[in-house]
C-alpha cells in the first residue's frame, strides 16, 4: 500500500482514478471543479506524478505542537495545537531539481493578496532560490476558477519592494502559467513548471 | 525569529551557538557526544546549514492523524494519533541536488538492522535515486559513538537482495563516510556527502 503524507491512502493508480472520477463528477454538476479544494487537487495530482515516476513531491504534514499523551490509552494524544508551517507547504524533486511551493487561494476577481504569506515563508523562499532551486506559487482564483504556476520571485519582489499589499490579477496573468485542469491529473501543474523552468 | 519544523525556535546563530556550547559541555561529562540524540543533533546542524546558506534541509513533522479539535478551547486537539512517517524524515537542497535521507540509530556492535526500515521508505527512496535525486542514510553506532553517511544503494541492496536482514558493521564502515563530530556544526554530515557524491 501507498501511504504519502497528504493523508491519502490506496493501493494503486486504479483507486485513484475512480476517486478523482467520483469527485470531479460530483464538480461537473456545480461550476467546473470547484467541488475539490485546491490542496486535495494537488495531493491527487502528485499522487499521479509519483505512481508514474514522474515527480516525487509531497506535502510537509501540519506541524502539532503536542502537550500531553496518555499512553493507558494507546498514545492517544490528548492535548495538542496545530503550528504554523513555517516553511512552504511542498517539497520534492522533479527533472533531478528541487522544487519547492506553497498553494494558495483567493476569492478576489482583482488582485492576489499577500497577507496570508509569512515573512519566513519570504525567507524560505529566498534560501530555495539562492541555493539554485526552483520556488513558486500555486495561485488559484476562485472567481475565474483558474489556477497559475507564478515564479517565487514575482511574489518576493511584491512582498519586499511593492507598494501594494497584492499582486493585480493582470500581472498573475500574465507573468504566471495557467495551468491545465482535468481529470488525471487533476491539476497538470507540472506542464506550467516545464515551461517556465525547462523550456528549450 | 527563525522558526524551521525540528520544533525550535531562535533568533540567531548566537543563541544556537550557546545551546550547543551547554549541551556540549554537559555530554562531554560522560562519554563523547552521547548526551545529544541523533536527530536533535542533526537538526542542530541543519539550523547551522540554513543560517549559512550552505543547504536548506528541514525534518518532516510527525504527522498526525486529527480526529477531534475541541474549538470552544482555541482550537485544542483533544483526541490524534500519531502516524508513521511514509516517506523518510528528512530532505532538502544542497549543492543545487535534491537530497532526501532517513536517520536511524542502533544500539547493536555487530550490524546495522534493516528491522526498522519499512518497505515504503525504501519505494521512496527508490524513486528519489530514479528522478536523480541524492539518497543516503545517517547511522549512528551508539557503542562506538560513531555516525557513518551511507549511500542509499547499499540499504536498498541489502533489503532486497541480502541474505541477512542486517549490515555488518564492518560493510557500514568501508562503504560508508563518518561524520566528524564538533560543536557547530554538532555534525558535519554534509561533508561526509561531499565526499561521496561531489567528489572530484
Amino acid at each position: 500500500m501507498f501511504n504519502y503524507p497528504n493523508g491519502k491512502k490506496f493501493n494503486n493508480l486504479n483507486k485513484l482514478i475512480k476517486e478523482d472520477k467520483s469527485i470531479n463528477l460530483k464538480a461537473s454538476r456545480t461550476a467546473a471543479n470547484r467541488g475539490m479544494n485546491l490542496e486535495e487537487s494537488i495531493n491527487l495530482s502528485n499522487d499521479f506524478y509519483i505512481e508514474n515516476n514522474i515527480a516525487l513531491i509531497t506535502k510537509r504534514p501540519t506541524p502539532i505542537n503536542v502537550v500531553k499523551v496518555d499512553y493507558s490509552k494507546g498514545c492517544k494524544i490528548v492535548d495538542a495545537y496545530f503550528e504554523k508551517q513555517s516553511t512552504t507547504d511542498y517539497n520534492g524533486l522533479y527533472k533531478t531539481k528541487y522544487v519547492d511551493f506553497e498553494a494558495k487561494v483567493t476569492k478576489s476577481k482583482t488582485s492576489f493578496p499577500l497577507a496570508n504569506i509569512y515573512k519566513h515563508q519570504i525567507e524560505h523562499l529566498k534560501r530555495v532560490l539562492l541555493l539554485g532551486g526552483i520556488a513558486f506559487f500555486i495561485i488559484q482564483f476562485d472567481f475565474y476558477d483558474e489556477v497559475y504556476v507564478l515564479d517565487a520571485n514575482y511574489i518576493i519582489d511584491f512582498y519586499e519592494n511593492g507598494d501594494r499589499k497584492s499582486i493585480p490579477y493582470p500581472v498573475v496573468k500574465e507573468k504566471g502559467i495557467l495551468v491545465k485542469q482535468g481529470l488525471i491529473p487533476r491539476l497538470a501543474y507540472l506542464d506550467a513548471v516545464d515551461k517556465l523552468y525547462f523550456s528549450v
